[in-house]
């Protein structure tokens, strides 16, 4: 197969984290026999301080030529706490996500076996923790009108949706929930907003045609405080922007390390791949940044595309690692393996 | 001294807590020498069954004429999941808090030593952990104008805040930091929302005023980490009415146990105090609910008029019945003490 994918590494941590990606691409294209070819462009701070705009015209031109698009991270200190910083970094992510039409976030939440004692959980209360979050990701508060009077003193962001936006990633959704474990759990405010109302009743109406599919509804304060309680209830999480926004973060920390978390962000025609974690910028340049969630991602690029074989065996690599305690210091404090010895390891031991 | 409290049990468990807290502020009346005189008036689908309203006038009227006000709980089943019911029990609170102008809503986070072992969180990332939540009641996307298209296929709702709504809770958070450990986070998306910018500004003008209170930020998807992975960090967290719904919904499972966590809200001539658990449907008229959140909010309620001996008398008081195991079932499965024995246990342990 052949596929252009676009690499936008973004900031902090992104560059390294998307070159031991990168790496382990080049391996399955080795040993299945594919095409792959690779283009940088710039986003983010890196873009701000070069380009003067988080999301170059040419980025988003890449882009939309690209197959797909693997992310490395966005974010700086330097655009952080002002307030009154009119370009940010997140404005670049939030108008490609835009452009590109990528309605929904997607976030496995998986427990792995030798890192369960890392979590801040009890063991016993995450043993069989595997759900996915299906985060929408173009609408509501995010992409809403945004106002400040005059003498700045009230502001507003509006949280719209319509049932077309709550219709196609909850078909989506579904169809996830069909082959798995069969159970979708919406999660709203309905008991507050207009907006959770829709989404409850566009919902219920699309889960007829899944009649296989068991469908309930948690409030979003509740859904926060059950993914703590009792996170192995879940299978597919389906939510809108803000509150999936909040909760997936939240679940990230379950499994022990953030530093493992892939995510999709799809959309009719584009696919765009990227860990979860930030920029982290305290670790930029040091050689210490765990590349695992972005070659997840990667594997998550793969079976995008229907290679699954291929995105098993950069797992098996991964796992390979994970047993022989070949990681980063985040991982094990006594590690003497950097980013880049850990991504040669795996691409390493990619095989059939 | 006296006091008129106004009585609103609500819905669930509600009426069987407020009575527990009722007999402990009574014995408080008898063993310090003062007057509380109660009326009770419905609230919630109570009130919905019983008027058509789930806040009625004279419910209102009462809490306008009270000191103070206990509230047990709110909310039924038969009108959760249906999302096209017109009247709902959460509009009774919602409108209560308005009219009342509770801006702020006010919840302790603690871990009891005796009760550890029942977090879901690992004993070494709680065991400091006490901190305080600030949240914005009466503003916010809660209270913003809701939107249904005509044919109902678009739904909206704002979220607007102004710089005097910041301001007040502000003032009261950072003097709140002031006599603990003088750290105070503000929480909110300043990378997304217009509104968290204007409070992220206000916020940090406050500040200045509190030179002794260290300031931080945090964007709320961080901090529904940070909660879970290391919550000792926390002093006072202030954060709008959406963000503080979620935030202290999680938090409240830190401790092991829902059933314990008291909440005030605070408004510059009202004052209201209510557990955090729900109405809590299923346990309703079995004996079987726990009281002590209910007798806590009792005792914040104490402390709120000055009444720190009394509050101090009631928490001891609730200590011992911890201490001795004289606690209902869901702290001690085997327990055969039911909501009333300990409520009866802590009442008749208050002294001076
Ligand atoms: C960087 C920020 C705008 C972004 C979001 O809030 O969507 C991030 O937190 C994420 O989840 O991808
Ligand atoms: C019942 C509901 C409207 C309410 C809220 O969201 O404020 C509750 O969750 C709370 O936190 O008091």
């Amino acid at each position: 197969m052949k596929l252009k994918i676009a690499l936008l590494e973004g900031d902090g941590i992104g560059p390294e984290v998307v070159a031991q990606a990168v790496k382990c691409l080049q391996a399955v294209e080795e040993t299945f026999n594919h095409q792959f070819s690779y283009e940088n462009a710039l986003i983010g701070a890196a873009a701000i301080d070069k380009k003067g705009t988080p999301l170059p015209n040419d980025t988003l031109g890449l882009c939309k030529k690209s197959d797909a698009i693997l992310f490395g991270a966005i974010g700086s200190p330097k655009y952080d706490d002002d307030p009154d910083t009119q370009v940010r970094p997140e404005q670049g992510l939030l108008r490609l996500r835009e452009e590109l039409g990528l309605f929904a976030n997607i976030r496995p939440v998986k427990v792995f076996p030798t890192l369960i004692d890392r979590s801040p959980l009890k063991k016993e209360i995450i043993n069989t923790t595997d759900f996915i979050i299906y985060r929408e990701l173009t609408g509501g508060i995010y992409f809403g009108e945004k106002k400040l009077s005059d003498d700045g003193s009230v502001a507003s962001d509006l949280c719209e949706y319509s049932e077309k936006e709550i219709n196609r990633i909850t078909h989506l959704a579904f169809k996830a929930a069909k082959t798995r474990r069969k159970k979708l759990t919406l999660v709203d405010k309905a008991n507050v907003l207009e907006s959770s109302r829709l989404w409850r009743r566009v919902v219920a109406k699309v889960g007829e045609s899944y009649p296989e599919v068991m469908l309930d509804f948690l409030f979003v304060d509740n859904a926060a405080m059950q993914i703590v309680l009792n996170p192995s209830q879940f299978d597919v999480i389906l939510t809108e922007n803000l509150f999936g926004d909040i909760l997936s973060d939240e679940s990230s920390v379950i499994g022990g390390s953030i530093g493992l978390l892939p995510s999709a962000s799809i959309g009719s025609e584009y696919a765009m791949f990227e860990p979860i974690h930030g920029s982290y910028p305290q670790a930029e340049g040091k050689d210490i940044a765990n590349p695992i969630a972005c070659i997840f991602s990667a594997a998550m690029l793969l079976e995008h595309f229907g290679l699954k074989e291929e995105s098993k065996a950069v797992i098996r690599a991964v796992n390979k690692s994970l047993k022989n305690n070949f990681v980063t210091p985040d991982l094990n404090k006594k590690s003497k393996y950097g980013t880049n010895h850990v991504g040669d390891f795996i691409a390493g031991n990619i095989v059939d």
